[in-house]
């Protein structure tokens, strides 16, 4: 969506790939491009009447279905999938990411100056706006949480944490109440139809990136609220044992009419690591 | 390796493929090939004088790392996985399952009657021999393994089995006895490394298939044992907590000098379920 990526095509058998360039196997014809051009044309919908943000989910796993090592996510990924992360990022109007998520580690939810410098031309904040859902206000930002600016973080707070607990965040972000709705399904944690909602009319989130934890997405998946999941299949074999490793989704099995049909829209291969594009609703239109 | 695909090369994007058939996509270029061509020319390195089988694990899993839904795994893949599975079967001397695999669910590891034509073709027993290690002796076969015979079955026993229970399985399946190794690392379970060199010795196994489960694949991978990985990941999400899901490896995490360094060595794609194969070791040579 912020420039258009224009892949070399190639007929022949690639039998080394220059450092830092990906290939493209699907759809085909196969094409070489640079690792910054993977995704950059995501051409998520934005569609203004919607009721809720494109939900979008990014994540990197080992073969062996490993989305944590030692608790941590950020070892598992190669360089490229963080250029991947960071290009994703920039088509996003927020990134969001579960409360465990950024006790887990520290992180950063911002992207780099050149992609901020490309947001701007094109009409966007230079930063997206950084997500974050509490139901117990329990968020270490002054530790975790790396570059935000209180006008660029917005915490999605549970009407059930204390006012006192509220005060000491608002100094440090931007904290919306999310009521809870009693017409949803009861869930344990903040209502995500509601916090969806208060995103899209009260933020103009468009495009809502979500990185994490298991936990949020298997939320966001259960109640059908995820358009899209991109997984960075690491060449990695972990193994561990919970806590200390999840996979990418952790709760209760899908019942049948919770089930996704995730579709593949695109597979690239850099160095054995595979990144996989997946629609999980069947109304995706990739025009 | 028993007959060779003749892959129609493809110059255009394919839109629709024709129900059954499957998209080689790496190596280039891509290619459309009838299910029953993939991986049937997988070209396992047969060598007389190694001391231990080519050892191959065959895996399914879910988008979400699910190996197993409900304690089973034979309803995460689709036909398609079933006929690789049989393919990958038809060039194996051995298949071989964990004990806890054979309790979970019915199963065979027999191929079906046209591929026990084409082994015998090729101057292989029509079945792969079954082989089931197993350190306690609780092995349900007679309710839980379809289609076996006594001369197709061997059950690698440790040597800690009352011998009145290995009188009451020599019954229904050969038996070998495995004493432990003292020079080998301690672990749970049978000893392997003594089993592959029995299969290897004993049994004239040159290519064993390893079906699961989890803590099987983990014990291998972790000493090294194991040489190439087929995962195909099935289009699903599945969600679940244990123990009525697995990831394929289970187990303690892999310390730095057990880990491998997965290669990818071909990706099919068949209605958005990948077919994946890994090389393990870096030795590794298809030629």
């Amino acid at each position: 969506m912020l420039h258009c990526p224009s892949p070399r095509r190639v007929g022949t058998l690639i039998t080394a790939l220059p450092d830092g360039e990906v290939l493209r196997l699907f759809p085909e014809p196969a094409a070489r491009l640079a690792a910054e051009d993977v995704y950059a044309d995501a051409s998520f919908p934005r569609v203004d009447k919607a009721a809720k943000p494109y939900v979008v989910i990014n994540m990197v796993s080992s073969i062996d279905g490993k989305a944590t090592s030692g608790g941590k996510a950020s070892s598992i990924g190669s360089a490229m999938d963080h250029t991947i992360m960071r290009t994703l990022r920039s088509q996003a109007d927020a990134v969001m990411i579960g409360s465990g998520t950024l006790r887990a580690e520290k992180l950063t939810l911002t992207v780099p100056e050149n992609l901020a410098r490309t947001r701007r031309a094109h009409g966007l904040n230079p930063q997206p706006l950084a997500v974050i859902p509490t139901t117990s206000g329990d968020l270490p930002l002054q530790e975790n949480l790396l570059g935000y600016s209180p006008e660029t973080l917005l915490i999605l707070a549970s009407s059930e944490i204390p006012k006192e607990r509220l005060a000491n965040l608002s100094s440090l972000a931007r904290i919306e109440v999310v009521a809870p709705n009693e017409t949803a399904m009861p869930t344990p944690g903040i209502d995500l139809i509601r916090a969806l909602e208060t995103l899209k009319e009260r933020y103009a989130v468009d495009v809502l990136l979500v990185e994490g934890g298991p936990y949020l997405n298997h939320a966001l998946v259960r109640m059908g609220l995820a358009d899209e999941l991109f997984l960075t299949l690491a060449p990695k074999i972990l193994g561990g044992k919970r806590p200390e490793v999840a996979t990418i989704i952790e709760g209760p099995p899908l019942l049948s009419h919770q089930e996704t049909k995730p579709e593949v829209v695109t597979v690239h291969l850099s160095e054995s690591e595979l990144l996989l594009r997946y629609a999980l609703r069947p109304r995706y239109d990739s025009s």
